[in-house]
């Protein structure tokens, strides 16, 4: 029977699929394609992947060891089970509760930077659009499609010595004689890359491809103006949660790269399909893309080696700019629409950060000033124009500050508390969605940590002081009550415990300790900057007295900082548009000395140092 | 039962394949790759695909009433079928007689004409071989890997501004750690299209596709040398053996265009990894191709628009020089190996043309030569380099001169009647192979043609006199016994038909009228022309006496005449490895003028006369 399809049901969300008997539920919501949180990668190492069966028992293999370790109870009783471990049998109804599911999570992809205009000139412009009206064959004119076309370039554009490959002369003849013998040509250096019905402008994708999302903006070429703009879950999080993770999948699983790759390009067409719907046009006018992310997440993108990425000295395969296929990548697009990755500066230091740099505008005046975009790694860039000098390194920051690898964390996602204060010994909390809280997100574990120090309830090396009202001995350890169980969401207390203040600390440290080595490596101290830019959603969403407060940034006056929300999607809608932003990007990486944190001396002890809090 | 696999098994040549219930021979042929002779693609109206079934005869469906039209009482008793009428139920064994089946056939692929020496400079090369070695990555030298590669290239050799697609990148990691940080990088203009280990020499494929045959040379491209070379039949020919049939399969099938591309393909695929086993040699380093063939074949190949080819003006939808990635055709070569497709001239003037003008220096000195290629459609080049002017066209000679259309006929393979002599009113036969005579293949037909009309037992219009000995009435109308069926190797009588005379009138016609309209728009006599050559196995093969006594080529000196074999292949080779070649190729195509019959004033009389004989 193994060959049978069971019905899989997930709620609340309603989407059924169809699946094999003695696969695990993990597989089938992979398969869904939807975005569960699996730290791990299903290897039952991580406990993220919860869910809830509550009927049909039966067809769910029994309960495993595992699953015993991860789960109290009254969570089993209330038909918890893990999805990389629970095997089903049978027809099942199963329940993704929100803080596994990362649906409805914030994923910005708005920023307050100003964005380009329009390239200033049509030969600034990565796709140039020449309409064409071509005389018809006929039996005294018997030049074949294509020379036609090149032939009207050339007498009324002056353009010459043009390529074309097979894959746009496929859809010129027919698309000739359905308009009448117009047409416009799309050309981009010295190739036609496609063709399009008379009228129609070419669209262009900008993309942030991050670790955990990916944000998605479709542009008019020619107008430079944002059509529509989406951001979504990176299908690649049910593989593995983080960086590492998921190039170990890479590495060992039969046909990872491809999985890996294959997961984004599905995704990227199909949003790409919705954001062509919700603005009216086809996606195959989408004549190229523009793609930033993380070295290691643009290199599975791209399906290059990956094994030297994944141990020292870990080198990038490449590094310049490049560019990749979209019809190799199974995407609608026009012929031969290209998708453009810029250059990246190290292994962990990539394009997004080269990005990130040209649409600050960070080293373009005389100012000295960091760069500093938090998330699983976090890159921190420092230009200081007056030395001449641009440099750049990435920390581990880890994803405890996306509610990851904390005892009742969770992504930001309805429920998930955002905001802390302790009033009176009280805590005081605001949920995403004012809904019931389920968790504690990122930006709601920063507050709690700061509070805990600020009224003593932990000491400056983050201790719990048994002392302060409040702190408790839980299942876990020393621990601080934010929620009781009865006013909670999910029937929990939940509570901050020893471990997570750790996490905390491990994060902020190794940011604090790199932006510490930065300033040391320019030779300049931190009241020399003229500005902090904090790029990226955590960076945006975060309450900067508290990052102060918890030594995780340097103090100086708030005026100083500038939140400036996905400056890498910025930078990667001025290169989808503008050869001269291509060549600033590249002269920007090039630029970039790279700092690499673990030959740097006395690195160690900065480390610890960073890890605590101010006295 | 539709989806139980059957056996066929194929005879003489030993081959078994699965089958399922309900399709034909002719498909389980096609499954197989067999190459077998059906006109008309499969429709039951050509009778060309003839097997024989000797047993278990329940396995197929009762014969068809084509079948019977087709047939004799005799053969049907012998088991003769038609391979696309017949439908598998059980298994069964299938024999292949020689006369359908095209193996064993002569497919040339050599010439006498000066192939190219190795390319003057590296410069010349289209692929340029630079062996590199880099230091190994380090914590203090953290490039990546394809910059390492980049930085050499531009410190050891001056290149810069290169470029590399994503595919290079996925080989090179690996390589360069398996090979000790020692490689050889291949260059095409700004771009590295691949990476070998070191010591390797880059290779390349010439191949010249044509309706019938595919030749395949491999070359070293450092050397010039050819390492290995075969001809093939078109696997395509089981879909229609005429190029108009083709376009007709390609354009009302379904997946027609990309069956038939496919087709060669596959077989382009398996030829390499033949020649590459035959030189020993990796097919991985196979790093450009340049393929030759008519516009039609081309076109198939990569899978262009046909419908506009395929009627009125029969424009082709691109003539200029196309580059298709071989990966994209599932060729195993270097990552990004090329297949170059020189330009064509016309619908039915192709770059095999100008591949054959190329190799033959026709219109490269002051001498007026005309150049013929012989098939089914016949393509004539002249060159009056006095009057600066060069022009072309094509006729639809038809497939008569290989046997086609023929009562008796067959391709050129063992068995095939290749001579005739008729002495003393008794014809004299020699036979391909010294084998019992089969059927008569084309250089036969026309031989026989030529001694019918030098005894008079046809007249200068091409009628049986019924007066001259030998001249029956047989099944089919008057024709010419040749064998009696007790001397034939297929135990019937082989003869000419009326129908074949009009057959081989109509073919030397075209290719006669064809000559006739090519000197009149010159402003020419034949007897001005310094030079005939005659390029194509066919042309190869030709006896000149007899071609000249049926009027099929002028009556000129024979030292005038030159057959020069496969020149097209000849210069297939050489714009595979020159670049200079190319641009003299594009050069020809650019300045032959292209005639079209169609509209030549006077045409259709100039075809009734060139359809006689000498009176």
């Amino acid at each position: 029977m193994a060959d049978t399809n069971l019905i899989v049901d997930f709620e609340p969300i309603g989407k059924r699929v169809e699946a094999k008997a003695g696969i695990t539920i993990l597989d089938a919501i992979r398969q869904a394609g939807l975005p569960i949180t699996a730290d791990c990668g299903g290897l039952g190492l991580c406990g993220q992947c919860r869910v809830i069966v509550r009927q049909q028992l039966e067809s769910l293999a029994p309960i495993t060891p595992t699953e015993l370790n991860w789960f109290t109870e009254t969570e089993l009783t209330a038909g918890y089970r893990l999805a990389c471990e629970a095997v089903l049998l049978g027809d099942v109804r199963v329940d993704l509760p929100s803080s596994s599911l990362i649906l409805g999570q914030r994923l910005q992809v708005t920023s307050n930077l100003y964005e380009d205009a329009p390239p200033d000139s049509q030969s600034d412009n990565i796709i140039q659009a020449y309409p064409l009206t071509l005389p018809a064959a006929n039996i005294h004119d018997l030049r074949s499609d294509l020379s036609r076309a090149f032939d009207k370039l050339s007498e009324a554009y002056g353009l010459t010595n043009l390529t074309a490959s097979p894959a746009v002369v496929r859809n010129l003849s027919p698309l000739l004689r359905q308009n009448q013998w117009q047409i416009t040509a799309l050309v981009r250096g010295q190739e036609v890359i496609g063709f399009l019905s008379p009228g129609k402008h070419p669209l262009g994708l900008a993309v942030d491809l991050g670790t955990t999302k990916i944000a998605v903006y479709l542009l008019d070429l020619t107008t430079g103006e944002t059509l529509a703009a989406e951001g979504i879950p990176n299908p690649q999080i049910g593989y593995g949660e983080d960086v590492i993770s998921r190039l170990v999948y890479a590495e060992n699983s039969p046909e990872g790269s491809a999985i890996l790759a294959q997961a984004v390009h599905t995704t990227l067409a199909e949003i790409a399909q919705t954001l062509a719907k919700n603005a009216g046009v086809s996606t195959q006018e989408i004549a190229e893309v523009c793609m930033v992310g993380n070295t290691a997440m643009t290199h599975l993108f791209l399906e290059l080696p990956i094994s030297q990425l994944a141990m020292a000295p870990y080198v990038p395969a490449a590094s310049t700019p490049l560019e990749g296929r979209a019809s190799d990548m199974g995407l609608p697009f026009a012929n031969d629409c290209r998708v453009y990755i810029p250059s990246c500066v190290a292994g962990f230091v990539g394009a997004d950060l080269v990005s990130m740099t040209l649409a600050t505008g960070i080293g373009q005046d005389k100012r000295a000033v960091m760069g500093i975009d938090i998330g699983t790694n976090t890159e921190i860039v420092l230009a200081l124009p007056g030395r001449k000098r641009m440099m750049a390194l990435s920390c581990a920051s880890g994803p405890a500050f996306e509610g990851a690898h904390i005892r009742y964390g969770m992504r930001a996602a309805a429920g998930g508390i955002e905001r802390v204060r302790i009033i009176d010994g009280k805590p005081m909390i605001q949920t995403i969605g004012k809904n019931p809280p389920v968790g504690i997100c990122g930006s709601g574990i920063i507050d709690a940590v700061a509070e805990l120090r600020r009224i003593g309830a932990i000491n400056y090396r983050g201790r719990f002081q048994e002392t302060i009202p409040g702190v408790r001995l839980g299942k876990y350890g020393l621990e601080y009550l934010l929620v009781p169980s009865e006013e909670s969401g999910s029937g929990e207390d939940i509570s901050i415990t020893q471990h997570d203040v750790n996490e905390i600390q491990l994060a902020k440290g190794a940011i604090r300790a790199g932006i510490t080595v930065l300033l040391q490596t320019g030779g300049v101290q931190a009241e020399d900057l003229d500005e902090i830019i904090l790029a990226g959603a955590f960076g945006t969403y975060l309450n900067l007295d508290t990052a102060i407060a918890m030594n995780l940034l340097p103090d100086l006056p708030l005026q100083r900082y500038r939140q400036v929300g996905n400056a890498a999607g910025v930078g990667a809608k001025q290169m989808l548009l503008s050869r001269r932003r291509r060549e600033q990007a590249n002269a920007i990486s090039q630029q970039i000395e790279y700092v690499e944190l673990t030959v740097y001396p006395d690195f160690r002890n900065i480390f610890a140092q960073s890890m605590l809090f101010y006295r």
